[in-house]
């Protein structure tokens, strides 16, 4: 079945859309082509649009700017608030940085926003119901970069995790619920194991969801999470979760919905916003007019919402699903039997411009929907209410290989040193504590945590603390404060027997 | 089909195999009765074998053991060097220890081994090929426990990564895979991100790997390594990971076997191992001889495996295979047109103990391989070579909440501070760099690292620094000293513009 389409069969674009321009980059690869496809919908669907084209990607590394951009790209995307980016290559070797993650840093786009769905019959799905969209918090946890190798045996990374960082996250998650229509939001940490740092996640996940009762909450497990959304994704909607969590969790929600090839993503910052394809730039089939160019279309989509612009939005996405359900496919998802004309690139693109008007038949046709919240005011500047913080203690952590690596003995020579304030109290490996107590079994690093503390400490002991064990001939790699809080101790107890 | 079986119908026991005692707990809920079905077929299959009761769980909990049981279970554990567990509930409420972590963290039991097994067409499985277990590393990562909070809007966990720890879970996963008959062990981490902790993961990983030339070796970033295990889990065969991916990773492999009510699972240390079902104690249906037997009696033959007992292992594997196979099944996997006899938890143990001696038919017969290694002494003892460590400055992290966190007022106080080696190098908010440089729209939290660093530092000097922090109204929460390892920096460079 061929639909017979005129030419222009959509209702004239409301007049009342203002004037806006967007940032473009075309990227590397299949970039240009799908970028010029995409733009073409654009400027039918939402003539009030247009666009400054910037150069991102190979030609700014080639040109000597190692994140990918130069500043007049960035000043383009500050300028205009939006950026619909094409795919880009990120050169190998040393001192290139991705275009995605300088942009995230300098930026701060805390939200990483990817819907998967499943287009069954039309595209092959593991689970032909599926409508997740994975809100992923994008610049904290263990991806700060903050790591350090002390000993000859251990490294260590930080992981930090801020009130802000959660607020702003989880509203955005509840905002975006509300406004897209959609009746849940699941956070997914390991709260049961870091206690403390996915343990503020979720708390603040809570505290969040009590402003919209109208949307249910629920919270899981990252592990049981993971596994349910492999397994049954049709019992997700909305999911929050934090950034490493969030980028396994993403990953195996676009790959069940069996449409990573169709997935559209956007990071999602305060001030700007990117918008994006989920695939890469695929340079082994540039150039030949047969990459799809539904991911980008799709993440314009995307956009278009973000800025309130619902009509266009509208009537591309369910032209969009028009085209797919008309069986006028690439040749990525065509299928003998279910497809029905196999198109290039740019004949996608007519498709679907042929189309604006038109709603699906199959799938349930978009709706206009409110905005994708650029961010409401509140969430971004909720203080934190500053509580009465005393110092407790100070865990020092040595570099120390001698003795057999016998705590008993390492434990004795800590005992004889302590300030008016900080004793010696216990002594940790690899988190497991081995004195006092401990058992032979437990393996013994070259990293040992150990902990002075006291009831009322001046800030000054501890300098006076370190001074005392660098006489003493110890190696001291790092520290870590010991607080509580309006009473309530900042840290975790040592664990074992 | 139902065969006609001879009540004797094995090759009688082969009378070499030596006593051996076992430790065993029945645990709670359903764990007494699943116990009783599987010493039952132990008792047939190996006539050898002893074992001692211990007392693990609710009752041990009540008896006022916060780990879940007493010394006197930690001793005949120790004294026998395996022990067959059953599931264990732990109380909810404070105080009270998981039962499995308190054995971990004291007996050293570095490898979680997870077999995720399809039994298609007897059991509906989202993959019918589906052959693969889950090393994991089960005492590092974020896992430590090693959290701190340390101003009022960050807190922290340390990742932690050893050499040694992965040298043994590398060494351990190809071990396994050697003796077990398998060919390929991926990696998977996420050394794209962190490079120093994840980095050294895959190096030793690959370092191992030249160890065992006829067995594949490959690494993949464990995002698009999870998504693959739920879409194609067919491509896998043994995965090595470190603790926290191991852990979302082994869940989802599970789940899309479709049999992780089947499943065994194993914890193994350098001097001990626990073997256990991956499922839970089920209260709700204990006492009613409803329970399926199968995951402990998995878990047994992987037991046996582990002390070499091959010729008892198989001939119980092969039998449960022929068990699943003639349609003998537990009301947990009884369907109507596959199943052919309904039993209860005893009534499957004797089902499974009428067929040793008889082979499956339509899944491959188990062979007897070799031990799964209990750890060659060379993976365990491999001392770390030490380098020159020189230090090379210091990441000092203040609190602070002054003049608008405005980046240039504090580096141009901390620029005036200084130590005959150490001077002022820059400032991170969150992992990102905002002095000297940085962006307007990045985010700052009131954590932030300040570097001092300097070609020639004696480890002196850190204190003095802190103390000339302190007297200039400085609030230090934490330290993290920078080395270079014969001539390597230990460290990561600081992000941003």
């Amino acid at each position: 079945m061929s639909a017979v389409l005129a030419p222009r069969n959509y209702a004239p674009i409301p007049q009342h859309l203002p004037a806006r321009t967007v940032a473009v980059a075309a990227g590397d690869g299949i970039g240009p082509e799908i970028t010029a496809a995409v733009l073409g919908v654009l400027a039918e669907a939402d003539p009030a649009l247009s666009f400054q084209q910037v150069t991102v990607g190979l030609k700014a590394y080639e040109s000597g700017a190692t994140a990918g951009f130069g500043p007049e790209a960035l000043d383009a995307v500050a300028a205009h608030g939006v950026i619909l980016k094409g795919p880009v290559t990120t050169p190998s070797g040393g001192g290139y940085k991705s275009v995605n993650v300088s942009f995230r840093k300098l930026l701060g786009l805390y939200a990483n926003v990817r819907p998967s769905i499943s287009y069954h019959p039309f595209v092959p799905a593991m689970h032909p119901q599926m409508d997740v969209v994975v809100v992923r918090e994008n610049e904290e946890d263990t991806y700060a970069g903050i790591e350090h190798r002390q000993t000859d045996e251990v490294v260590q990374c930080l992981k930090l995790v801020t009130r802000p960082g959660c607020e702003r996250i989880c509203r955005y998650a509840f905002e975006y619920a509300r406004t897209h229509g959609r009746r849940k939001v699941t956070c997914m940490t390991k709260s049961n194991i870091m206690k403390l740092t996915d343990g503020l996640f979720q708390q603040v996940f809570e505290e969040t969801a009590r402003d919209y009762p109208e949307i249910v909450a629920e919270h899981m497990i990252i592990d049981i999470g993971t596994a349910r959304m492999a397994s049954r994704p049709g019992d997700f909607d909305v999911v929050v979760t934090p950034n490493l969590y969030g980028d396994i969790l993403s990953d195996v929600a676009a790959e069940v919905s069996g449409s990573i090839g169709l997935a559209g993503s956007a990071n999602i910052g305060r001030d700007c916003a990117m918008f994006e394809a989920v695939h890469g730039s695929a340079p082994d089939i540039a150039g030949r007019d047969i990459a799809n160019p539904s991911g980008l279309l799709l993440a314009a989509v995307m956009m278009l919402r973000h800025l309130g612009r619902h009509a266009p939005a509208t009537l591309i996405h369910n032209a969009w699903l028009r085209t797919l359900e008309d069986g006028v496919h690439t040749g990525d998802i065509f299928r003998a039997g279910i497809s029905k004309r196999r198109v290039g690139t740019q004949g996608f693109a007519y498709a679907v411009i042929e189309r604006l008007g038109l709603r699906p038949r199959h799938f349930a046709e978009a709706s206009s929907g409110q905005s994708s919240p650029a961010l409401p005011a509140a969430a971004n500047s909720a203080p934190v209410r500053p509580q009465a913080k005393t110092l407790v203690g100070v865990d020092v952590f040595l570099h120390w290989d001698e003795q057999g690596r016998d705590p008993a003995a390492l434990g004795r020579q800590l005992a004889t040193l302590r300030t008016a304030g900080l004793g010696f109290e216990l002594i940790t490996n690899r988190g497991v504590k081995v004195y006092p107590g401990g058992c032979p079994q437990t393996l013994r690093s070259d990293h040992w945590r150990c902990r002075f503390s006291g009831a009322d400490v001046d800030r000054c002991e501890i300098p006076e603390l370190l001074g005392l064990l660098a006489a003493a001939g110890f190696d001291v790699v790092k520290t870590e404060n010991l607080y509580a809080f309006d009473g309530e101790p900042g840290f975790s107890r040592a664990q074992g027997a």
